[in-house]
Parts: C-alpha cells; sequence; structure tokens
C-alpha cells in the first residue's frame, strides 16, 4: 500500500511559507491614528503596508533612486508585512479563503511606467503562498509621494472564514 | 386592450446596450500577476480597467498631450471594459444589482483640475446603461504616472446577484 | 440611591458631537455624475469627501502653499463632511457600527513626507466621535493633483445596521 500523493490542500499555509523559506516580520505598528486591518463580516479591509526588513523601511522613488528590481523586491516586503498583519489579526493564516484585491501606489517619476512589473512582488508572492486563493483583483499606479518617502504601499481587501 | 407600456426594467442591459448603440470590446487581459476581478459574496471588486478600442490602448497625461475631451472618451472606453469584463465575470450584465463605488485615476500634471469631468465619462455610460443602478460613490484623483503611461485607469466594486 | 454612572455607549453619536463643539456641515453635493454614498448589504461605500466650510473648499497643495496644520485642519473638515452624508444617507449615526477603512489622498509635492500628520485631522476627530467604533485602516498618500485644486479627499467604508 502506497502513500497518498500529499494533498496540496491540506498543508498549511504556515507549512507553505517554511516551504519557501519565508518568515514573516513582526506586524508593523500603525503610526498614525488608525489601525492594520478591520474585519466586517466575511472581510478583512487593511491599511496601507509598507516594505520593510530587519534594517528598517525601503525609501525612495521609482524612476529616480530606485530600480525595477528594488521596486519588486520591496513590494515581496509589504507582501511578507500584509500577512503578518493578517496572521494576528486571524490568528491563523489558513482562514484567508481568498486574497480579493489588491491597490498598490508607487512613489514614482511622472515618467516611470512598470508599475506592474513592481507590484508583481508583492501578487507574485501572495500566489506563491496562496495559490489560486492568492489571486486578485489589482489597481497599480504611481504616486507623486508617500509618507516618509516609502517606496510603495500595498493595500487590501482579503475574504475570511 | 391597449399594450402595456413599455417597462424600462425588463428590457434586458444587452437591449439596452444595442439601444445605444454600444459593442463592448473583447475582455482585456490582466497584463500581471492579477485577475480582471473578483466576486466574494454580493460584490464584485474589479481590476483598474483601461481605455482601450480597436487600435489599442488610449496613452498619454491630461492637461499635457491629452484634451478634457480625450480624457472623457478614454473613460468611457475604459467603462465598456469594466462591462465585457463584468459580462464574463457573471455571464450576464442583468446580475448587476449596483455600481457600488468608482475609483477614477487620472494620469495628470500638477496643474491639472478637470478630473470630475474626465472621469465622468465613465460614469455618464454607467448610467446610461443601468440607469439609476449605475449611480455610484466616486473618488476621482490625479496620478503622478501609470503603467504603460496609459490615460487613466476605473476600478470599480459592484453588486450582483 | 445615586444616579447611576453615565454610561458612555448610552449617549448618543448626536450628543457626542454637541459635546464636543462640533456641528456639521450641510451635505455637500456631488459635483459630476455620482452620488455621495451607496449602501450595500451592511457596508456603505462612499464618494471622495472634500474639505469645506462656510467660506468654501480648501484649495492648495502641501508642500507648497499649505502648512501641515492647514491639512490637518482640513482633514477634519472632510471628515465633518463625511458625517454630514453618512446622517443624511442613515437618518442616524448611531447606525454606524465601525469606520471600517479610509482612503486619504493629499494633494502633495513630490518631496511631501508628512501625509500621515494631515491624514490624522481626519482620523483623530472619527476616534474623538465614535471612540473604538471610528478606528480604521487607512491607506495615505500624495496625488499629483485634485479637482479644483482641492487640499485633499477621504473616501470611507462603513460598517452600518
Amino acid at each position: 500500500m502506497t502513500e497518498p500523493e500529499p494533498d496540496e490542500r491540506r498543508r498549511t499555509i504556515e507549512q507553505r511559507l517554511e516551504e519557501l523559506g519565508v518568515e514573516l516580520p513582526d506586524p508593523f505598528p500603525a503610526l498614525g491614528t488608525f489601525v492594520p486591518a478591520v474585519r466586517t463580516g466575511s472581510l478583512v479591509f487593511t491599511a496601507g503596508h509598507v516594505p520593510h526588513d530587519g534594517d528598517g523601511v525601503v525609501t525612495g522613488r521609482l524612476g529616480d533612486d530606485l530600480s525595477v528590481a528594488d521596486g519588486y523586491r520591496a513590494a515581496g516586503l509589504a507582501a511578507r508585512s500584509l500577512l503578518a498583519t493578517l496572521r494576528q489579526e486571524l490568528g491563523d493564516l489558513d482562514r484567508v479563503v481568498r486574497i480579493v484585491s489588491l491597490l498598490g501606489t508607487v512613489n514614482a517619476t511622472p515618467s516611470f511606467v512598470e508599475h506592474t512589473a513592481v507590484v508583481d512582488g508583492a501578487s507574485d508572492f501572495l500566489v506563491q503562498v496562496f495559490g489560486e486563493a492568492g489571486r486578485h483583483a489589482r489597481l497599480a499606479v504611481g504616486v507623486s509621494s508617500l509618507p516618509a518617502n516609502l517606496a510603495l504601499e500595498i493595500q487590501a481587501v482579503v475574504e475570511v472564514t
């Protein structure tokens, strides 16, 4: 009698993060009069999440002092921070049913045109972690400035159980 | 015995589009790691939709190389693309209960002030098609840049059955 | 027999506004093809709300002709206008269960970095009025331009009964 095929669906999201070698950062504090996420019914609306790692937040402007590769990496960091918030909010990332939508605001010069390639850094990570449940509707735009000269922010609506 | 008055409500949205002489474009592919729309409960959250017609996408900046009339027309094209996505997602546009909200991001110079007149190109079209059910809450802003130098993008939340 | 302690929760929001000495403005008309708010299920999605008082709307750009203090005050005015819309939409502000999310778009120069301090003018007011139910998820960004050169706009999602 052979072992059953590993059931992709039975792996937990925490196991998936471990497979990917991803360690989520500590939830980032809301630096202002707001909270990182609010649940209403089966939806969680998140605050804007910022790119940060052990060295601090990623600042700069796409088309100026940041490359598309820098931006892609920053978007991935912001998505990790988003998951850290969801884990704190939900207790368990397996309660994520679907990443519904993502708004990516990129600190960019007027001549910058590669927002899609930048925000894909967040979207690719969410699909790596959640599979089809990570595929979301998205709007990516260039903004003239962000708090503290952050490179970008991402905000999400998430369906949960 | 007279014919009953034509009942506005009984016309289908497809009949309404035909009356208006509008042919929806093919659904626009998501050029990045996202999907055109996600349904959660009775709501559909859409991706950013771009102005396109048979000749390609509309690019340029309001206040620079595009006039308000160009922008109004581009917003109408983006709204047609939005409906093409909803038809694909829902199978039938009569399942739209209400256009709930619209976010219009306009590629604009810092001195541009007529975003309202531009995004009305999308809103007017939605009201022409859906009547009162097409009236939505809206935020229209100027952004410093958009992917591929698009003239604008619109993103919607739609209530459906 | 002593009077029972005043029950914070029993005060109505209208009483709270009176305590704060706040008089809401008249609901601001939607200047375009949209409506100030749409309810869907237990959620209200609002339009962008603008800062206005008896003297008209607040225009200008943060980092240029408006100070952070000007912006904070403008954000508070926009939040008052938001409540005026909610009162009109709901009939009674006590039907607000939670301010779920807020999007603050600030008319700002590329070098502006204090969006958080500006949009706090709206968030602080909402918490003063609603207490914990006023704490929301938030995204604050700088935009290159706004309709009529408005200083800022705020858009909200609100859970209601």
